[in-house]
């Protein structure tokens, strides 16, 4: 089957490999019908050596797919489902997963990515795969419902279970009640799914902030009540301006260098709350003082998304109709050109925000 | 009259200093009765170089009294009344008040230490005075209730308006519910005063880590259900031995130098929050990558804390006997003895927690 694969930095291609099999009891067998590139994939992409990834790694971690088999213990998906999968395989019976955090669930792991490793016994593929095992397939695969799973809703439901959902978990944890002002700092594809995740939370002011207009249009057909391109106004004078000098209630910081967090954290009033969502800060030195939070009471929440935990709320509100996911995608390329796809992503070409491939 | 004035590192004396008049409308007159040495004072004892504080600066920010008399526009404390105060004091109307937050009131200060400056102009007493102007008296001041005004139990009420309350803003930050594991780092006084306070909201396991035996036999009857003294076993492990090797739901960090925050962070359990009170990372580097906490969901929350917000519920506790604040002191000295009381608590003599001054 093909299955993309990082072979180093800035090299990933679409490989001939062996068709993965059911290994446990507890597996299922997806085939992919369509799958994302992750803004994480481009971080996999640049710094796979950093990471420690191995030549020939399987990647992607975004899929909708039809189930082709189930092992002997799975009581939920059936053969013919159609099904989205989370970012994380998990449990959803552990600790944690009890908890409504899939991310750190104890026996769960991230599809073909180095990070949490294959915990599940045997290689795991990437989501950017013909076939893809699925570990843990009772607590890991949503099973599309009905009125979505015709085939042709499949780029709004694809990123409930990443991009959409890491949007949410960002808002969620920065506390974004009704009536605040909520400031987003990135017009990438979380960036703007945060915009609408902040609607739900009956936020009054969505102030956007990035660096390219055809993203920040996306963003306020989104929801967002003021864009801030950052490359021609300062974003933290122009969310003070917004805000009586005080600064946002809530924060979602979807970049995390050095820069956006200072941002950040100097955008968002005494007594708000910060989200950190982005992965820059595994790449390069992050300065941030704890005394500059301290006398103004901010809180900081650092945290990768535990998708599952939200999807299926999410799907009740794709299918009533209050969320737009599929906004973030620009471009739907075969399998076979997905090497295309990551240069494309990488260097934003053709006014791309985010591209999946299809089988 | 008396004052309590800092001359340079190490170098604090009681003065002769004119006695404090209402400058405006809104000010209280209150006659120290009782005051506390703060560990935050230490920090001005030892680093006032580095906080460009003055010589002669006048200090302390935790006192009780007597009003002796009120401006034009006070509409609360009456002359006589017994009154405690937090060490912030604020108006109690503007937005940061509104929201609970009156550590960050705009029109706000702190007595005595260079710490928001004096805004209400002219120069603020610090607490361990005889005579205290207060500012925005009606928004700062807390009026005693009868049960409690007897000026016996000054060392209980004294506490509520700093290190009780800092101790409480702990717990309420790291969001500890019933049934919950918390981790209290540090056996000073705030350390103490939020292990009472973990109590409170029902934590069934309460581990109290510090140094000292004396102290932590103080946060056993406290409420504390373990104590771990972390000069003899490591602090991390016990932890995570007493929670199946997870880490506490919950940790208030009243240090906050590296290594005691490296040490909250990794006693943690995923998804957990540590809530951070000590002013250590003022004074000296910090490392504390977001990379450690983001792909375990740890929240993060730095804060000096809004004593007023809590003192009318932590009075109400106290009167219904359910705090014992007045555990951390350990002596209560003349107020000409001052200086004798800040050597003792910085060199941690004669089993010095927390040290009261008297007039």
């Amino acid at each position: 089957m093909k299955a993309t694969c990082w072979h180093g930095t800035g090299d990933v291609r679409v490989d001939d490999v062996p068709e993965p099999q059911l290994l446990k009891p507890t597996d299922a067998l997806v085939r992919m019908t369509k799958a994302g590139i992750c803004g994480s994939d481009l971080h996999f992409l640049n710094n796979g050596e950093d990471l420690e990834m191995v030549p020939g790694t399987r990647v992607g971690h975004e899929f909708v797919g039809v189930v082709e088999a189930v092992g002997a213990d799975v009581r939920g998906p059936r053969v013919g489902d159609r099904v989205v999968a989370p970012f994380v395989f998990s449990d959803g019976t552990c600790f944690y997963c009890r908890r409504g955090l899939h991310s750190s669930c104890e026996h769960g792991g991230i599809f073909g990515t180095p990070f949490w490793g294959p915990h599940a016994g045997g290689e795991i593929e990437g989501g950017q795969s013909e076939f893809i095992r699925v570990p843990e397939a009772d607590g890991t695969l949503v099973v599309i419902p009905e009125s979505l799973a015709d085939g042709t809703r499949d780029l709004d439901v694809l990123p409930l279970g990443d991009v959409f959902s890491t949007g949410y978990h960002g808002v969620v944890n920065a506390r974004v009640r009704p009536g605040d002002t909520v400031a987003i700092l990135g017009d990438g594809a979380v960036g703007i799914c945060a915009v609408q995740a902040a609607t739900l939370f009956g936020a009054a002011t969505i102030i956007h902030v990035g660096h390219h207009d055809d993203r920040l249009a996306v963003g306020t057909s989104s929801g967002a009540t003021h864009v801030i391109n950052a490359k021609r106004e300062d974003a933290v004078e122009a969310i003070q301006n917004l805000t009586h000098g005080r600064g946002a209630d809530a924060v979602v910081e979807t970049i995390s260098n050095n820069d956006s967090l200072t941002r950040a954290l100097t955008a968002v009033r005494d007594g708000g709350a910060v989200s950190v969502l982005g992965m820059s800060h595994f790449f390069g030195p992050v300065d941030q003082p704890y005394s500059a939070t301290f006398m103004r009471n901010i809180s900081i929440h650092p945290g990768v998304c535990p998708s599952r935990a939200y999807m299926d709320s999410l799907m009740h509100l794709l299918e009533a109709g209050k969320i737009r996911p599929g906004v973030v995608f620009t471009h739907d390329l075969p399998l076979t050109d997905a090497a295309r796809g990551y240069t494309m992503m990488d260097r934003r070409e053709e006014g791309s925000i985010k591209v999946a491939v299809s089988t």
